[in-house]
């Protein structure tokens, strides 16, 4: 009833991260929270309001909408009986790892428990020579890199944050390393899912770990990017690589964007194996400079990184120099040390919080299309011109060999208005995208914000057929109710 | 009611392709073929023995199994039109490419109306500068990459047959180049689907193209491999790459499968990226030998192709070079120019012929197993035990970089013992890899003989979960029924 009675109201008009102006008492009876205490132990269940304050919200924009409670189970068998319980008493639950994500995916809309899986963070399996490993859902993604040091491999997939691996797993997570290894779509070989009446699923079979198959439907592709909506991710069989021999990192600079999209086209079409290629546009740039004290010329930027043996990197950078050259760049410059590409590289590492320092007191929020990448110059000119006319402070830094970028948008928290305009140059961000062939979200997911242009995205079958299984595998519509559909 | 009293009589006892020995009148009403001659127009009905016959059976042992009709559309509209009419009806529609697959993905186990899409064969799109194309269902591999020739990028999953590319999509073939480029899976960026009731489906959003999406479930993942068991794929997005500067082949003889193995490992451990890394055992580098006139040690035998510039070429064959030597290779060989290297991998091109001289008259069938690399010569040396104990012919070959591997077996089809000695083979090897964390099938497809070890590989909850998902889309299972699950 009570989850019924709550309007399931988005985002753009409420508080801020840490404004979560009036949490509700939690709506749940004594006894069930009495039986979610009989699953996880007294000292793991918390209906306390700061702390389902905490857990009402991501890093975004979206307000807080808190849990009524929130549980830390420590293994998968309460993860089950968990669900099992929530789902006997119609009870939602949403799932939740380190809380970085970007679109409100842990915004209890509807109420319900929170699960947060922080606590299960062993590494279960590490198997080198297969290049692969399995990790529990607390497991981040720099946790997992840390353990892997002495092995030669390394999980390459990085979207910045260090998110939890089984989170980045939900909502399909990618990052600037994509271009090269793949997102974490091409990362997941396997994973164990409790389903929202409690069975465990292993969408690849339980244990198995093999670099590719045929056998039957596609489970493991399914659940990757359902954003929680499915079931929780309670384990992930990751594909590793080898740590590179060698990196080298490079900077350069572009008469236009056109010139650097023109570069990394023509950069992708050589077959150079570039890692990471990422446009930052002027007002980015500028920002870095004053943030970071920093003197690059300020125009379209490209900051490139080189994965390989020694020998192969002075070919891949004379390459890339050759051609950004021809594209009218300047001031190519490469480092290959540790310190010196950090060096090189801090304009882009603080790309957000030099955005953020453009507009001190502001927050941030990211847009994220992402288009195929030859209608990239024409919606990167379009946005510039829409911001102009929005009034409104931004910077844009793209994953520019994905054709994936985001426009990072300044705003005042309190100022309603301002974050109407926020809101309407977001959505029309979205559809120019989708003109373009594009989508709305290349990385961050549908979450609250993106569920109209989901729906222009992929038309009425596509939704109708979203939505099906959606039913099929949720039928009560309890596994992190509100979002994606 | 037809369908119901036809017994679904599966592989191994039965004639082979060109044995159909009874064709059944097709048992379609004369109105319904009326009613498909108005959708497609007369000229593209047929209902004659001979053409159900050829219809009824791909490349594999499975019995010829002939649907009551045949019919060829000639646009996604009349997919529609005939896909609700059989529905409507309770008729059983199965696609059909190139009949080229491997596991009876195509016999009419319940009869019903086979759909040859191969007049659907136009490259609708090709958009060179977003390393994608899109293709009609008669669209073969080689069609395609005849097409691109001029634009310096190819498609390069290779399965070996010049199969349909939205044929390998319903299938998830990878093959030769899978450890460099991927697998089919990894390639498909949308899909035009009929699905059932001849709605169209665009998985990815009509006209999309983009290198990657976070926008909900990935209903493009859920429909590559399901073997035409959801829908009718009419139209795919394939994302292509860039055409190598230059290629090297090399050949190279172990001491054991191990040292092959190893020398696999350690070259992916080293980054080389090898773009196909290949495995004979010695029983099949014999048959080679006789059958191309080949003189190659007798040995578990390693072909290896390298794609990059000139430069990076010289580094990584020597780096693999230097590593097989370290494993105790021998007569490590590579040529550069393409009739050398033609020369040099003849023996892999033409293995499947060599075995079936090894015996002639015989049929061929292989097996598909892939398991964690790591655990590839146990089974390999466990198979070759087995295959002695079986008292059957067979070589074995495989894409080592990827843990899959094939048996090609040599039967002769009208011995009815020797075919049940083959499928207790082909089943305790499908059961060894899975004891060994892997899959009874990499590439080929589950079909109607692995029906079984599906079950036994996802287990009770991934069953109940496929076939969930496949009632909701195809409710009445009208759909290649009695494939898969």
């Amino acid at each position: 009833m009570a989850r019924l009675l709550r309007a399931a109201a988005t985002w753009g008009l409420s508080p801020w991260r840490g404004y979560c102006s009036r949490v509700r008492q939690g709506e749940l009876s004594e006894d069930f929270v009495e039986a979610l205490k009989a699953i996880v132990g007294s000292p793991h269940v918390s209906t306390a309001a700061a702390v389902r304050e905490h857990h009402g919200h991501d890093e975004s924009m979206h307000r807080c909408q808190p849990p009524d409670a929130v549980v830390w189970p420590q293994n998968v068998e309460q993860v089950s009986r968990l669900a099992a319980l929530c789902y006997r008493q119609g009870v939602p639950i949403i799932p939740y790892g380190t809380g970085t994500g970007l679109e409100g995916g842990v915004c209890a809309v509807q109420g319900g428990v929170c699960v947060n899986l922080t606590h299960m963070d062993r590494i279960l399996a590490l198997n080198p020579e297969d290049f692969s490993v399995v990790v529990e859902p607390g497991v981040t993604r720099k946790a997992l890199n840390t353990h892997l040091r002495d092995c030669g491999l390394w999980f390459p997939v990085d979207p910045g944050a260090d998110a939890s691996l089984c989170g980045m797993a939900a909502t399909a997570a990618s990052g600037t390393n994509a271009v090269r290894y793949g997102t974490t779509r091409e990362n997941v070989l396997n994973l164990e899912v409790v389903l929202p009446g409690g069975q465990v699923l292993h969408t690849a079979g339980q244990g198995r770990r093999f670099r590719k198959s045929a056998a039957g439907y596609n489970l493991t592709g399914l659940f990757v990017g359902s954003e929680g909506t499915l079931g929780l991710i309670t384990a992930a069989t990751l594909r590793l690589h080898p740590v590179p021999e060698a990196t080298v990192a490079a900077t350069c600079a572009f008469p236009s964007v056109q010139a650097a999209v023109d570069s990394t086209v023509n950069i992708l079409h050589a077959a150079v194996p570039v890692a990471r290629i990422e446009f930052l546009d002027e007002v980015m740039i500028d920002a870095c400079n004053r943030y970071s004290k920093l003197n690059y010329p300020v125009a379209p930027t490209l900051f490139l990184e080189f994965h390989g043996s020694e020998q192969a990197l002075a070919e891949q950078v004379q390459q890339a120099e050759k051609i950004t050259q021809d594209n009218g760049a300047s001031h190519f410059s490469w480092a290959k040390e540790a310190e010196e590409r950090s060096q090189l590289w801090a304009a882009r590492h603080n790309a957000w919080y030099a955005s953020l320092a453009l507009r001190p007191g502001s927050k941030g929020y990211a847009t994220d299309v992402c288009v195929p990448i030859s209608r990239l110059p024409e919606i990167l000119v379009q946005t510039k011109e829409d911001l102009k006319a929005s009034g409104l402070t931004g910077c844009i830094v793209g994953h520019v060999g994905d054709g994936n970028f985001h426009c990072i948008l300044m705003v005042d928290p309190e100022d309603a208005e301002e974050l109407r305009r926020l809101k309407a140059f977001a959505q029309q961000l979205g559809r120019r995208a989708l003109a373009l062939h594009g989508t709305c979200t290349g990385e961050h997911g549908i979450g609250l914000g993106k569920r109209q242009l989901l729906q222009d995205e992929v038309g009425a079958v596509g939704m109708e057929t979203m939505r099906q299984l959606k039913a099929t595998l949720d039928p009560r519509g309890l596994m992190n109710p509100g979002k994606v559909l």
